[in-house]
């Protein structure tokens, strides 16, 4: 019997939905003082629109979107998207041009439609600001913001930040969605990995299973292995085969509709050494005193302080880890950064990653750090769980 | 018995192979009168310094390096990815910044690294044009290219893509081994679909069946079908069902190694209509006149033109696709296009995508379009095949 996919657990965003968007996008508009909006990345589009589109993959063809404060948005894309921008988005204004065209890569027709909404001297929005990136050709930039001239051109990509950390209902439940199925993939590994599997062997059958539970895709999986632990945990998985002592760590984005969850577990294989038992239970104790401390009203510093009590501050500074946690969404991280300068006020809403690392020394002496992680949204009267909490003794490998 | 993961069958290029494309890319900047390259971009940053690192699936932060006309390259990247840098990379100087970091995401770190490299008057390179964008945050840019005055920054992007055209043997067999792979699964295919499947579980025992037989990743899966054919192929898989008449057609970009293949299949779900057999058969001739015209010295608007008098004018102008074919690489799509305005000459170790689509209409009326594809690398005496071709006759499901 073949393999079935599961039916697609969720119906398309309403027109409300996006909708809402719009509107709180509108308003973050107005107390800007921005006529219009330049939108050039996937996920903006995407949050915008509605337009799910595979053409984001190849850096070939720049995709546009233009949203005035009053006037209808326009859609600028290459003629292959047309049809899907049709059936896909509500999203009616939609001019098109043959890309790859490199003398004009739709240059023009935003330069027209921006000009139609901000009139001869008014402000655009751009994505300009820190962890985004104008997705446009550098040198189609730098023209069309002369050929705009007297417009001013400044920065909306905080904006569009603020306004995509709160998450609807419909949101939190597609993260919701891919963080449990992820969770349970997980819960099952133990049953399916032993001594001298490669980190590459049971990568890819969490990658299958991940995929069979319905996950649309897996563009995040990151695994690192050794004696009592690891050094850093960027990098993909390996041809190393797992041996007694080990441990063993997976860090996963995966999306549903778009949708990221991103969270690591740990495992042990064989009884683990004190330390990595000891930096284990830490991690797991210092995600509690995030998740304790992520409430509305606070800021995201306070959950940043929280989580470094827990965790001492000399095992912080071994970690190598910039931040303890990010929002997510749909993109595997986004604003606000949980740091002790990030004072980002917290709202019901928001979905977080609580990501303590502890850094420690093997017996050995070589460096080692234990990372931990779990998906959260804020609730009204507090954090609630999207993942299902990892539990706090180190899963061993019985060998 | 557990799912095994096939041994990753290629050796890390060589410090060689890095030390011949570094060599290719200073002699081009040497014709260009560059001082110095800022690289931003995960292709040409894994390209130069053969570091494979999955941060760049989230915007968030950014990674640089700076490759002078004479002295050693610096990369500048965020801490957490240091260890990775040393353990994967041959490039020895290596700084670091606690990104995400706001105020200063390594932009002082890189202004002083060009600064070294470019002295007081001279001129950086960097990734400004065509199917390339910046990866930094433009407020980032905008205020190291004034920080850099009288400096000079112009476009390299075009000088990067002409060496990354002309592939090494190395390239060329990381891209034989994932076209090959996927032709394998293509093949398999039809064994097990039938009418019912829906497009999601035909694609996701694809999706499943390319992982195992060892793709790392399956990054691009679009996926379009319906009675007599489709309209676009810019669509997600759905969960719409297989009926009797149906064309269902499955495009795929895997990476191995980090490099892509790119091709499709088509599959009849019983007798296909004669407008569909022909529309088949036309695309699969256009794809060998296309192959045939393929060879060193030509150029990419002769293989246009030998497709397009196989297709007929007519058929391209209502296939909507802007170009019928393009290069391969790290990226999905790369240069050059195979387009009419693309005069780029063809030379032996220059990997291709053919990619012929046609448009008919159905009985009802509705507008159709077949598009076919092959992957292909320049030798010698001209082209071969990396995928395994296609039949001539559309493959049939029988019902």
């Amino acid at each position: 019997m073949p393999i079935k996919a599961l039916k697609y657990p969720f119906a398309p965003f309403g027109r409300e939905e996006y909708a809402r968007r719009v509107e709180r996008i509108r308003r973050a508009m107005a107390a800007a003082r921005l006529d219009v909006l330049l939108i050039t990345t996937e996920t903006n589009f995407r949050y915008v629109s509605g337009l799910s589109n595979q053409g984001w993959v190849s850096p070939t063809r720049p995709m546009f979107l233009v949203l005035p404060l009053e006037r209808d948005p326009i859609a600028v894309i290459p003629t292959g998207s047309s049809v899907v921008m049709r059936q896909y988005s509500w999203i009616e204004d939609v001019r098109t041009w043959p890309a790859p065209r490199p003398a004009d890569d739709g240059v023009s027709l935003v330069a027209d439609a921006l000009r139609s909404a901000v009139g001869a001297r008014g402000t655009i929005g751009a994505e300009f600001g820190p962890e985004t990136q104008l997705r446009m050709p550098t040198n189609d930039f730098l023209r069309l913001r002369s050929d705009l001239l007297p417009t001013v051109m400044s920065d909306a990509s905080r904006l569009l930040q603020q306004v995509r950390m709160v998450k609807s209902p419909a949101e939190v439940e597609r993260i919701r969605t891919i963080a449990q199925l992820v969770s349970r993939a997980f819960e099952e590994l133990p049953n399916v990995m032993q001594l001298g599997d490669s980190e590459r062997d049971v990568c890819l059958r969490l990658q299958l299973d991940v995929l069979q539970r319905g996950a649309d895709r897996f563009p995040y999986m990151i695994s690192a292995s050794g004696p009592e632990g690891y050094e850093t945990i960027n990098t993909d998985p390996s041809d190393r085969q797992l041996a007694k002592g080990d441990v063993l760590i997976i860090d996963t984005g995966c999306t549903i509709d778009g949708y990221f969850c991103d969270f690591d577990r740990n495992f042990a294989f064989g009884p683990p050494a004190a330390s990595v038992k000891n930096a284990h239970a830490r991690a797991y104790d210092a995600t509690e005193a995030g998740f304790l401390a992520s409430r509305a009203g606070a800021r995201v510093c306070d959950v940043w302080e929280a989580m470094a009590a827990a965790l001492g501050r000399e095992a912080i500074s071994g970690s190598g880890v910039g931040r303890m946690g990010h929002g997510l969404g749909l993109n595997l991280t986004e604003p606000p950064s949980i740091h002790p300068e990030d004072t980002t006020v917290i709202e019901p809403g928001m979905v977080l990653t609580l990501e303590p690392g502890i850094g420690f020394t093997a017996r050995d002496g070589s460096p080692r750090v234990m990372v931990h992680e779990e998906n959260i949204v804020i609730g009204p009267n507090g954090a609630e769980l999207l993942s299902r909490r990892a539990p706090r003794e180190l899963p061993v490998i019985e060998i």
